[in-house]
């Protein structure tokens, strides 16, 4: 198992479309499937509104994982980013993240843009089928 | 979107091989990638010796997630189970788990085999590109 280094992790983050968010709830520890884009080291999602998430603090300490499996050498990674998860409310902060190249959402819905500043990232790569990556 | 029905549910976790556990440890919410299989609707996972997750409680409030996307419909899917995490001490139950399907480990390595017994089970089908699939 190897670990990757900042850039490496940042560069697969920026090459996935889909990652978990997992967060503390007040019933236990919730996960879901978020798309995200990289946006200057930072990772971004939409959330519909009413969520959890969207209507739990406005700050919020998250973990993101995004994984995959490079088709040359058939070895899986996995990236985890710790930080703090802020609803956007400030309109110059929202107009920014709705250019950035997040997938379109359901018409209809009622989305919040979430920006997620890292505090911690790690990443490792790994044979498939192994055990798991944790350290 | 839609909600799955329980056996949904069970058969996408029976078809995925890989899942991501999320937990509250001691540094926040830890996240990580696991290879699982269903045992009589539960969880089981190999998990190294040493990790936060072996090292901590021996009982362990989780939530365990695997998604995929359907091939025919193009249709994504995400699962989550929630419930607790048990370390397997018991020498039946650790040969129990060693005959089932899961990939073998990496030689050298001490496993531990956990078994999530689920207390809810949700599951979504949702558009690609979508918002988060959270309710």
């Amino acid at each position: 198992m190897d670990t990757l280094r900042e850039d490496e992790c940042w560069e697969l983050l920026s090459s996935s479309e889909l990652a978990r968010i997992a967060f503390a709830g007040a019933g236990g520890v919730e996960i879901f499937p978020v798309n995200i884009v990289v946006d200057d080291r930072t990772l971004v999602f939409c959330t519909a509104e009413g969520t959890k998430l969207a209507a739990s603090a406005v700050f919020h300490r998250v973990a993101v994982e995004a994984d995959g499996v490079d088709e040359d050498t058939g070895l899986a990674w996995s990236v985890v980013v710790k930080g703090d998860a802020k609803v956007l409310e400030d309109f110059n902060e929202i107009y920014q993240a709705q250019a950035l190249p997040l997938h379109p959402w359901h018409p209809g819905f009622k989305e919040r843009y979430v920006r997620v500043e890292p505090g911690e990232i790690q990443g490792r790569r790994f044979l498939r089928g192994g055990s798991e990556t944790e350290d």
